[in-house]
């Protein structure tokens, strides 16, 4: 049986930083997703890549333990993204992106991939996230990521997506343009009308707010003193915060939160080097101390 | 003896947010910080009004238990501020400002209050901070507050003054500009080298990090439906900082945390009305509980 399953892309990047530039490495937020996930369960990844797409990168991904099953390969380029950040490492400016074999991408679920326990769609098309949802079983928890540029373009698609949505993983811009409010509180009630009991808000380098059912937890991002790349860090989080989900089974508030502090930790460790380089080198005993510091950047004694 | 000092601005303020506009309302740096550490511990005033100074703002401070002996009033008018924020209310933009009897204030603290336990520098200029810790005898603990206006203009004084301050409580823009540097690691380490043993960067709706001898601590700040009025909100947060410090008298690093989580307390109360309303309604059973709200917002359980 699946446990999680990603929709979303495998790409080519090349991404300058005032630290650095690499040209044509592992990206796509269904490479980050999984990758993440991959240190806390068994993840199986929906996707398309062309031709010229390394088998090492593909080896990676399978080192991993990642389930390749639903990648498929087909004639043409692989999508590729070219971005840039300043200094204030918050916000990429895309210099271009091709999208190639993903222009015509319609993801298929493989026959024994349809009954996922969890699912997470990430960034893509609503229509296409619709697709996915609608070819599996209604799995135990769906969450769903997506951007301004769905927000704004497919928005009745997107809001009919939500319907179905248990977790919707933002960033706070997204959240203030899909819900038409500055004030989160009220953002979060809106969006919560529209379907996901949860709403995760990513707020770069301020860490992350959730609102359940009817608590709010926030925690903010760890401090580094070396950000090399952001990207990928959304996704990162999701991917931490997911696989944390699927490997305890439990979907309690406490839970939940725990989740969330996993996904950051991800994140933090993913925006250390360019592409999935850092967590490439990554194990588990590097997530359970960051957990640690994490727990010891946020903890106070009662008053 | 005095447990704590401050010297800073005693102001008529005029406001404008999205949400309702006040005229010569009471404000100014030691207003507000006096009043939010009023709740914890016993604060004295040094700062300067005009002759128009409205007697009811006096005896609010004085109802407060605040000591204003000394608070001069010199012939002339009162500083006045008049600011307005757009609706993400982050930053406010002055509309003018009139420094009128502040604008030849020479601090000059009371023969009796020359002893003071804990100092609180508010933000004036950096040449009048030195003169009042001139005046005193070493307190325990010295706080300054400052803004990009003395960066730029007063750095040499500034610099001078941190090496006499333990702890320095700016905004993140200020941070960056005083550093010189975008990451906040690499701030904390410039700045703690120029004196201030404890860094506290306020980030507004993302909260306060806070970075002392060896230890970081965040935490966001408090998620509320209403804003009115963010003007105030960085004084009370440090007021109630260092009052709850002073009434413990306890200066290790869980006590530090502890005064983190106090001032946001007092800040987030601070926003929900113009000027000093809200605090002028609440009790300490609101900051018992809404500490209690802080903690249930940010704790989670270990991996």
């Amino acid at each position: 049986m699946v446990k999680l399953l990603v929709v979303g892309s495998v790409a080519l990047d090349s991404v300058k930083t005032p630290f650095g530039q690499e040209d044509d490495v592992l990206g796509g937020s269904a490479s980050f997703f999984a990758t993440a996930a991959s240190y806390f369960t068994e993840v199986s990844v929906i996707a398309v890549v062309g031709e010229d797409f390394p088998e090492l990168h593909l080896a990676f991904l399978r080192q991993r333990g990642i389930d390749l099953t639903g990648l498929e390969r087909r004639p043409g380029k692989t999508f590729r993204w070219r971005g840039e950040y300043s200094y204030q490492l918050n916000e990429a400016k895309t210099i271009a992106t091709h999208l190639n074999v993903f222009e015509t991408f319609r993801p298929v679920v493989p026959e024994s991939h349809r009954e996922p326990e969890m699912l997470f769609l990430a960034n893509i098309d609503p229509e296409l996230q619709r697709t996915v949802l609608e070819q599996v079983r209604r799995p135990r928890l769906v969450a769903c990521d997506t951007m301004n540029f769905w927000i704004d373009g497919k928005r009745p698609e997107l809001l009919r997506l939500l319907k179905d949505v248990d977790i919707l993983i933002i960033n706070d811009g997204e959240a203030r343009a899909l819900a038409g409010d500055p004030n989160l509180v009220t953002v979060a009630r809106t969006i919560q009308a529209a379907g996901p009991t949860t709403l995760i808000i990513k707020r770069g380098e301020y860490g992350v707010i959730m609102f359940s059912k009817d608590r709010v937890f926030a925690v903010p991002a760890f401090p580094l003193e070396q950000v090399k790349d952001p990207t990928g860090a959304g996704d990162c989080f999701a991917g931490g915060f997911m696989g944390y989900l699927s490997s305890t089974g439990n979907l309690g508030d406490e839970a939940l939160r725990r989740a969330v502090v996993a996904g950051s930790v991800m994140a933090s460790y993913a925006v250390e080097s360019f592409s999935l380089d850092r967590l490439r080198l990554l194990d588990y005993k590097d997530i359970e101390a960051r957990f640690k510091a994490f727990k010891g950047m946020t903890f106070f004694e009662d008053i």
